[in-house]
C-alpha cells in the first residue's frame, strides 16, 4: 500500500538531495581559483548526469538487487526490470529515484581530490568505474542486505556509503593525480566566498531531505532525524568557528565547513540518537574535522577541497559516535552509553572495511585510468585554467 | 475529500515551481551582457507578479472555467468566485495556486525574445495581453476541457501550454522588436556563467514540482513523472555536451541547455512514458535543440536566449515523442511503439495548432503594442544598458 | 495520532524556512558595501546556529512551556525534556524544529540594524540575550497560550513575533550602535544587486513554508495561506515598483522590497483573509513600507537595511489589516469589514505592547552589552571592512 504522506515527503526529499549536487558545485567552485570556477560547477552536473543514467542501467540493481554473498546485488533489476509504480509505503520507482540522487551526489563530492586539474574525458570514465565498483557495492553492504547490514552496522543515511567513501576516494585520487602546480608555493585563496556560502546553504537545506528522508516515511523518526540534523550542523558551525577564532580569525568558510562536518557526522546517527547527543556529535565533528584539515595542510597533501578531512574523517567520527550515542527508544539499538559496547566494535569493523575498500579500489581505478588515458590536463591547460582550456568559457571580472 | 499527502505534495510543488521563475531570471541574467543582468532578473519577477494578479482576476477562470466551444473558459470563477478551501483530493484553492505559478513562469520564459531591449512599460501591457489571450486559452485547450483535451492530445505537464507557447511567442516577439544593436557584429558573451548555472540548477530542482506535481497526487504516477524527469535531464545534458564536444569544446552552458531541453521534452510525456524511454527522449531533445540553436544562429535570428530553440523546439520534440513512447500501463494511453499510430497524428494536430496560434497571436499583440507605445527602448538606453537606463541600478565590478 | 501528510508538509516547510536565513544573509549581503558582504552572510548563519542551540536548551520551553501568568513558558521542557516522536497531527519534535527555524530567522533579520559595524563577539552575547528575553516571551504571548492569545489577538504566522519584533529591535540596535562612518556623506550603494535579488527569491520561496506551514496541516487552510501569500507578495512588488516609478525609476531592489513588504503584511493574516483581501494588503503594505523607508532616510536614521521600515512597519500594517479583513469562513474570526470592529482594538493593543516591549527591551540589552564589551568594531576595522577585519576573508574582484 502506498502512503500518500510518505510518498509526498520522499518525492520532495529527492528533489532536495538533487539540489545538493549543484550545492557542492557552487561550494567547490567558490573555493578554487577563478579560472576553474565554471569547471567545478560543471563537474558536479556531469557527475550527477552520468550517475543518473548508470543508476537505472545497472547501479540500482548492483546496490539493491538480490544479495550475492553479502557483497553486491544481482542484475535482476538492470534497466529497472520489475520496478513499478506500486510499492510498500512509497512507490518502488520513488525509492529508485531517492537512491539515484544519493549516488549522483557522492561522485560530485569526490571531485574535491582532482579539482583544477582533471581531464573531463578521464573523469567520465573514472566516474563510471567508480560509481559501479565503489559506490554500488557500498550501498549494497549498508542498505541492500549486504554483510554490513547483516552484521548490524548502523548507517542511517550514508555515513559510510556517501561520506567515508567519497572522502577517502578523494584522497586516493589526489595521491594519484598529484598536487596542483604551485601548490604550497603560491596562494590559492577562494575566488568567491559568497558563492561558496550559498553552496553551503543549499547543502544544509538539502541535507534535511537526505537525512530525514532516509526514514522513508513522514513520521516521528523523520522528525527526529530532521531536528538532530539541524542541531548538529549548528553545533559544528559554532565549534569550528570558535576553534578557528582561538587560532586566528573566525572565517566564514571555517564556519560553513564546521556546519558540513556536523551534517556529515550526524548522517549515520540521525535515526538513532536524540537532540542532546546531536550537540555533542556536531561540536565533536567540527573540532575533529578542523584538526584533520590542519593535519592535511601540514602534511602538504593536496586533497584540494577537503572532502577527506570533512566527509571522510567526519564520516568516521559520525559512524563511531553512532555506536556511542545510539538509544533504543529512537532507532531500536543501544550504543555504548546505553550499555551496548559491542556496537562500537561493529561500527569500527564497518568503518575499517569501508575506508580500506574505498581508498584501495579508487586508487587502483585511478591508476588504471591514468595509465590508459591520463587523468590530468597538460601543464599549459592547468596554467590557463580549466574553464577556458576545457570548456571554452570564462568568468568575467 | 482532501488527501493530506496529496495536498502536502502539491503545496510544496507550487513553491518549487515558483522558484523556477527567478531561476529563469538568473539563467537569462547570466547569459546577457552585464549591463542588462539586473533587467533580466527584474523582468522575471515582474512577469510573475503581474500574472499572479491577472490569474485570480480572470486568468484562472478563462483557463478552467466552464468550457465555451472548446476554446476558452467562462468567467464564472473570475475573482475566484466559487473557489474555496475544500476540493477533490486537493483544495480547489491549491489547484488555483499550482496553475498560477505555471502561468507566471511561462511569461518569464518569453522574455528571451526581447532581452536587453524591451521597455518595462510595454512589457507590462504586452504581458497582460499575452497571458490573457495566449496562455489562458492554451491552458484551457489542454487541461480545462478544451478541444485538445477532447481530441485526446496528451500533454502531462505543459509541453504545449508552457513550452511550445513560450518558445514560439519569444520568436514572434524577437521578429517584431528586431535584433539587438550590434548583433552579429560584436561579441555578446555571457557575463556570468556561474549565475546562469545556478539558475539552471533551480530550474532542474523546480521542474520536479512542475512535472511530478502535475499528477496532482503523491502516488506512483508522480514517482514515475519524477524519475523520468531526472533521467531525461541527465540524458539531455550528456547528449548536448557530447555534440558540442564533437564540434568544439564541451561548454557548461551547452550542458545545462541540454538538461533544459531534456526537461522540456519530458514535460508532456512524464505521466505517459517509462524510464528507458526517458533516456531516448532526453538525448533526442538535447541533439534536436542543439541543432535548432545552430540553425537559429546561422539564420542570424536574434531570439536572444533561445527560448525558441530549447522550449519551442524541445516542446515539439516532446509532444511528438509522447505520441511515440506512451504506454498504457503508465498513463492509460499507448503510443506508436505500442501499436497506436493514431496518437502521433493527434499530437501533430495539437502541436501545429499551438505553434500557429501562439506565434500568430503573439505577433499581432506585439505589433499592436509596438504601434501604440513602442516595444523597444531608445538607442541610447540600449547602449547604456537597461539596468542603468530603466532601473537606475548597476552591477558593480 | 500522526498524520503523515501533515508531517510531510511541516518537515518540508521547516527546511524551507531554514533556507530563508541564508536568504536574508544574501539579501543583506548584496545591499551593503562589498567589504562587508561576507560579514552579512556569516552573521545570518551565526544567528541561526546560535539560536538553534539556545532553542533546545531553553528557548522552546520559555516559548511553549506551561504558561506563567500569561508572560512566559516554564522550564519543564528545557533540554527538550518530555518531547518525543509522537504527537497530535505532527510529531512534537517536528513542532519544536518548525518553531526553531522561525526563531533563528528572526535574529538574522535583526542584523539589519548593526550592519557593517557589529563585533561578532558582542553579537553572540547580544543574540543570546535577545532571543531569550525578547523572542521567546513574544512567541509565548502569541502562540504559547500567553496574554495575547488569551485576549484573542490574531497572528497566524508571526507578524508580531517575527516581524514587528525584529523590525523594532533593529531600530533600537541602530540607535544604540550609531550610524556607520560616512553615513549621509558618502554613497553606500548596494554592491551586488543580483545576489540581493537571489536572496529575495529564496525569501519568497521559503515564505510559503513559513505561512502555509503555520496551518500545521496540509489542508484547505494551508492552501488559503499559500495563495494569499503569493498574491500579497506580487501585489506588494507591483505597488512599490509603481510608487518608485512615479518618483523616479522602478528599481529592482524596490520591487523585491515591495514583495517582502507584502509577504510581511500577509504573515499575520494568511489564515484569516481571502485572496481578494490579499491584493489590498500587499499593495497597501508596499506603499506603506515605501513611505516608511522614505521617512527613515529623511530622518537620517541608519537602520541600515530597513528591517524597521519593511518588517517592523509592514508587520504593524499586517496586524491591523488582519483586524480589518479577517473573515470567519476562513479562520473563524471576523474583522472590521465583517462586522467585528472590536478585533481592530485587540490588534492595536497587541501591536502596541509588542512594539514597546521589543524596542524597549532590545534597547536595554544593547546598552548593557555595549557598556560591557562594546557593540561596535573600531574605526579602523570599520574602514577596512568586517570581511577582512573580523573574518580574515575578502570578496575578490
Amino acid at each position: 500500500m502506498i502512503d500518500s504522506g510518505a510518498t509526498a515527503f520522499i518525492l520532495v526529499c529527492t528533489a532536495m538531495v538533487m539540489l545538493m549536487t549543484p550545492g557542492v558545485g557552487l561550494f567547490y567552485g567558490g573555493l578554487v581559483r577563478r579560472k576553474n570556477l565554471i569547471s567545478m560547477i560543471a563537474l558536479s552536473f556531469i557527475a550527477f548526469s552520468l550517475v543518473s543514467i548508470q543508476w537505472i542501467v545497472c547501479g540500482y540493481s548492483l546496490s539493491f538487487g538480490p544479495d550475492i554473498l553479502g557483497l553486491v546485488g544481482g542484475l535482476e533489476h538492470a534497466f529497472l526490470q520489475g520496478i513499478g509504480m506500486d510499492g510498500d509505503g512509497i512507490p518502488d520507482l520513488l525509492f529508485v529515484a531517492f537512491q539515484m540522487v544519493f549516488a549522483g551526489l557522492t561522485l560530485a563530492i569526490v571531485t574535491s581530490g582532482v579539482a583544477e586539474r582533471i581531464k573531463i574525458s578521464s573523469f567520465l570514465i573514472f566516474g563510471l568505474l567508480w560509481t559501479t565498483l565503489v559506490y554500488d557495492p557500498l550501498a549494497h553492504w549498508a542498505w541492500g542486505g549486504g554483510w554490513a547490514a547483516q552484521l548490524g552496522a548502523l548507517d542511517f543515511a550514508g555515513g559510510t556509503v556517501v561520506h567515508i567513501s567519497s572522502g577517502f576516494s578523494a584522497l586516493a585520487l589526489a595521491l594519484v593525480i598529484g598536487k596542483r602546480l604551485g601548490f604550497g608555493g603560491h596562494g590559492m585563496e577562494p575566488n568567491n566566498i559568497p558563492l561558496a556560502l550559498l553552496g553551503g546553504a543549499l547543502l544544509w537545506f538539502g541535507w534535511f531531505g537526505f537525512n530525514a528522508g532516509s526514514a522513508l516515511a513522514a513520521d516521528g523518526l523523520a522528525a527526529n532525524a530532521f531536528i538532530v540534523t539541524n542541531i548538529s550542523a549548528a553545533s559544528g558551525a559554532l565549534a569550528w568557528l570558535c576553534a578557528a577564532w582561538i587560532r586566528g580569525r573566525p572565517g566564514s568558510i571555517g564556519m560553513i565547513s564546521g556546519a558540513i562536518a556536523g551534517l556529515v557526522a550526524i548522517t549515520p546517527a540521525a535515526g538513532f540518537v536524540g537532540p542532546m547527543a546531536a550537540i555533542a556529535i556536531g561540536a565533536g565533528a567540527g573540532l575533529f574535522c578542523y584538526g584533520a584539515l590542519v593535519f592535511r595542510v601540514r602534511k602538504g597533501l593536496d586533497e584540494s577541497l577537503d572532502a577527506w578531512a570533512i566527509h571522510g574523517m567526519g564520516g568516521i567520527f559520525g559512524a563511531l559516535a553512532t555506536g556511542v550515542f545510539a538509544v533504543a527508544a529512537i532507532g531500536g539499538v543501544d550504543g555504548l552509553l546505553y550499555g551496548n559496547p559491542g556496537q562500537i566494535f561493529i561500527q569500527l569493523v564497518d568503518v575499517g572495511v569501508v575506508v580500506a575498500y574505498s581508498f584501495g579500489v579508487t586508487y587502483v581505478i585511478a591508476r588504471v585510468v591514468d595509465a590508459a588515458m591520463g587523468l590530468r590536463v597538460t601543464e599549459d591547460e592547468e596554467y590557463v585554467g580549466l574553464d577556458i582550456a576545457q570548456h571554452g568559457e570564462s568568468v568575467r571580472v
